[in-house]
């Protein structure tokens, strides 16, 4: 397995925990762009002999991989502004933007998306992170997946449509769960709960789900059809419509799902 | 720490977890009640000497220590036509009903509440599960603690309104979260995509709340007011209404939360 020069443009979560995944792959990491100069520091710091640079001309490094990890919407203007060396692989890593935003720029494009919820704060192993990769060219496939299985044993090989659905189910299992988990903390404090006393429950949610299916793993009121639970829990709500909403919203559906009747 | 002779009302998942989690705390269940008696039966023969019954007369039983495992709606008939030993305890396993429905029958009352989705195709170790108690008398409360104790290393003194809190908390953490993974398999499937690509994202969705608290932990488009994307999803959503539905309240209850904006 080769070992790459890799430059990295962007210094966000993405960015955070690719990097370093990267190198703790084998790789080593040229450079670090940001457009605040600060933050190119902070985390060119965190590397081995890594540059931090606030331009977007690579002319001159010496990187033949580049990692495009700026939120969705940056990436156009990125696309705009980079200037590549010759015969350079650019990859962007977001699920839900094609492919094809990258041949402007290169011919040697692809995609390196983590499916995987992360976070600068809480830098994580990618050892089992699955890594999507598609790419233009059979050359910069095999190079992606190089990179990939130095980093994780989970690579797959999705098109952007593919890619699109994935990331539309990671945005309900992860975006969706966790906001549910900060709606329920809010519903503990309120009654003073110690906010530990969820945790064996959310860490069985998960291998239970991974375990049974989701299907079998859903227990509970609306799965039951016991209207009496549901009224009782949406009158605990009425000082709140929004959560009232999402609770009926939810549990109609899950009502809808197992054919029992909440109504 | 003494060993108690209990008897079982019910033969659900909540039973069949309990049941096997009071003989490994050293415990002796002296009958299983079902209205249907093959499945007490299956129940009791899963345990060291116990008799299977379907009858509520237990005024012969020698246990002391009497847990209602039914769903939240059958416990007003339970009670009906229960007939306890003299100075038997009886306790519930509800979230959501007040201990006081049991004042009726037993001096000795209390709920023994396991803050847990609990399945009978999956049995699980009590050890890390937390139980809620609550007692009529501080004699009914010391045999609780006891119980619980010699099953569990989390147990918690809830009054039967923040047992309800914690129940509706419960309900959005596990039975929401989970409906979401279904959803997300849904979507997973129509693409063809491998169901085990989302396990690693399951499992860390857990811990990084845990460990971050879910305000840190929450990523996404809804988070960073990412628009396009939002938009984008939703438009791959719109031969669901429902699931386009559930998509947009949970975006903007996110977006709200974080003070961004998606309009």
């Amino acid at each position: 397995m080769a070992d790459y020069k890799v430059a990295i443009i962007g210094t966000g979560n993405v960015a955070t925990n690719l990097a370093l995944a990267l190198e703790t792959g084998g790789h080593f990491i040229t450079e670090i762009y940001g457009r605040d100069l600060a933050q190119a520091m902070d985390l060119a710091n965190r590397l081995y002999e890594t540059e931090p640079q606030d331009y977007l001309d690579f002319s001159e490094s010496e990187a033949g991989v580049f990692f495009i990890c700026v939120s969705d919407n940056a990436i156009t203007q990125v696309v705009e502004h980079l200037v590549l060396p010759e015969n350079a692989i650019v990859v962007h890593t977001a699920g839900s933007v094609p492919i094809d935003v990258l041949d402007s720029i290169a011919t040697f494009n692809g995609v390196f998306y983590p499916l995987q919820s992360l976070s600068k704060s809480r830098v994580i192993s990618f050892e089992n992170v699955p890594i999507c990769i598609e790419a233009s060219t059979n050359e910069v496939k095999a190079v992606l997946i190089d990179l990939a299985t130095s980093m994780s044993n989970f690579v797959y090989e999705l098109n952007s449509e593919e890619r699109n659905a994935a990331h539309l189910a990671a945005v309900f299992i992860n975006n969706f769960s966790n906001h549910l988990f900060a709606l329920a903390s809010d519903i503990a404090k309120d009654s003073e709960l110690p906010s530990e006393i969820f945790n064996a429950l959310i860490i069985e949610t998960a291998q239970k789900a991974i375990e049974l299916g989701p299907d079998a793993a859903q227990t509970g009121p609306a799965k039951r059809g016991d209207k009496k639970v549901v009224q009782k829990q949406l009158k605990q709500l009425s000082h709140n419509a929004k959560l009232q909403s999402i609770y009926l919203s939810m549990s109609e559906s899950i009502a809808n799902r197992y054919g029992v009747d909440l109504a």
